[in-house]
């Protein structure tokens, strides 16, 4: 049992707009729940930030939004205290912002530690990494030389594409908001990279880009963007939707059926839930190609429950790069 | 050698509106032209009314628009009178809207007489049949017992994909104009009928017509009867883009990115030049369909090759059934 007895957690107080602010949440504190039968006590070591908690904090998404003065959710690891499972045992689950987490055992997945660090199982070997491979190898399925544009490369999702596609032997093509990250991501084997904080127009810089046309387009973005690459990517394109991050405060996109018609284009909307059948297949290949080292996750990580806000918005608005991570037993 | 000397032909004098008129198009004639070395003197027997062929009329479209003042093209079919195929040779190609065409021996595709009627190689063995066929079976790829959408079912490509997919097992709900059409639909064996001249909210038409979901929507019509289904899917369904008959004179439809990434909807725009490398196999399950009686191709004819703007109008407006002909030497 820790020797804490008090547990801390973030409520959202209000919904944030396109920046996330700690005046959005409310800290509450309360007894520590000690486990009841089948339940497991969890000290959240380490909350992930993603795109999906964002957009149920501002509203209706692929899951509902979180209600006003309730404890943010949000998939997190940590380790066991006591319950049904071994104390120390590494688990992940939706524990939520908070220092505690008192769940059913269910709800604790427990994972083996391995050659990764342990937060990877947040990010390449997690929903973001099962999202990056499968939507890649089983959707888009592109053959080596061929041309990948992909959206929000510098985030967790878009960094592992890009790593994924180089292994393919694809030519990979980047879209990051700003000059550090776009650096970044040259000096990481992307062919060319587009800086999203500069474009005027998105076709003509995509078709620069890309002098020998864009076969596959990994959408993380949405909006303008995807309209764009309908009207750049070659004949026979494939494309798959994964985020919007730029839908956020913008129109989302509108895509002309005609275009998806005369260049015979295949959109593919992609919920990585929908391919829990091939989990174990994309966790093998990734685990592998981590043990290879040819897989990296960047990190960049946050300190402590309060700094979980902060987190949300670097993560939103491209401040640092890959995968952002709370801390949250570091105040 | 045919002892007519004269050949007549229709060429385009202005583009039509969304009716085909005969005043659109200019009579004209020239002699025959006697085959040279390579070449083939074909009798132009039947011409195909085709949506693709309406597109090129008013505009640029798969392909450019037509030239005003040069003679129509178009799918016909015919039979050879000399030159470098046997006399009678049933032979189909882009012979245009002609009496007699001299053609390169390699732009008329020879062709065997089969259980079916010669003119279905103009529909159910030609492209709409490939199109039905492969659209269905290499995109869709529907598991029996699911439901399947189909606009434009009273049409060419429509009712091939309502027989196709009832064979497949397949729940067919059928869009078409007009009551006559539709009630030839439901003595065809489809589920339920949507009559596009009545409906006002196309959703609501749609899921009231499919009370346990929809779960692929072959679409030829686009436009709002797209952007309905769009929304009338069900999680994880399909859309093929086969034709947009309903955007000739209304806007082209305009899909919402999240609705497709929210649902998981996959939509493929279908080309059939793109899937020649499995003509083959689609042509032999045509025929042995056909041998077998279980595909059926209704037709309307029309006499004379100055009926075929009239014919045009008729495919295009859906008046009468199946595919639109032109018997060209029946004046």
């Amino acid at each position: 049992m820790t020797t804490e007895t008090r547990n801390f957690e973030l409520r959202l107080k209000q919904r944030p707009g396109s920046d996330v602010s700690p005046d959005d949440f409310t800290l509450g504190d309360s007894p520590i729940e000690a486990p009841q039968a089948g339940q497991v006590l969890v000290k959240v070591e380490w909350l992930s930030m993603d795109t999906y908690l964002y957009e149920r904090t501002i509203g209706d998404a692929m899951g509902p939004a979180i209600p006003l003065g309730s404890r943010m959710p949000g998939r997190a690891l940590g380790t066991v205290v006591s319950g049904g499972l071994p104390a120390g045992t590494l688990v992940s689950g939706d524990f939520g912002w908070q220092k505690y987490a008192t769940v059913d055992a269910s709800a604790a997945t427990a994972l083996e530690r391995n050659a990764a660090p342990d937060t990877w199982y947040l990010s390449a070997l997690g929903a973001p990494g099962l999202t990056a491979w499968l939507a890649l190898h089983k959707v888009l399925k592109p053959a080596a030389g061929k041309t990948l544009l992909v959206s929000g490369a510098a985030g967790t999702v878009g960094s592992l594409v890009g790593q994924l596609a180089r292994e393919l032997g694809l030519n990979v093509i980047g879209i990051a908001g700003g000059a550090e990250r776009c650096k970044w991501l040259m000096q990481h084997g992307y062919q060319a990279v587009i800086d999203r904080k500069t474009v005027t127009d998105w076709k003509q810089a995509m078709l620069a880009a890309a002098p020998n046309g864009i076969d596959f387009y990994y959408d993380n973005a949405g909006g303008r963007i995807l309209e764009a690459a309908v009207q750049a990517i070659a004949p026979g394109g494939r494309i798959v939707l994964c985020g919007h991050s730029g839908e956020y405060t913008s129109p989302t996109a509108k895509l002309t059926a005609t275009d998806l018609l005369y260049k015979g284009l295949t959109l593919h909307g992609f919920r990585v839930w929908d391919f829990t059948a091939q989990f174990k297949e994309a966790r093998a290949a990734l685990l592998d190609l981590i043990i290879q080292k040819k897989l990296h996750m960047e990190e960049t990580i946050h300190h402590g429950l309060a700094s979980a806000p902060a987190a949300m918005d670097a993560m939103l608005n491209g401040n640092g790069l890959g995968k952002h991570l709370v801390k949250v037993h570091e105040d």
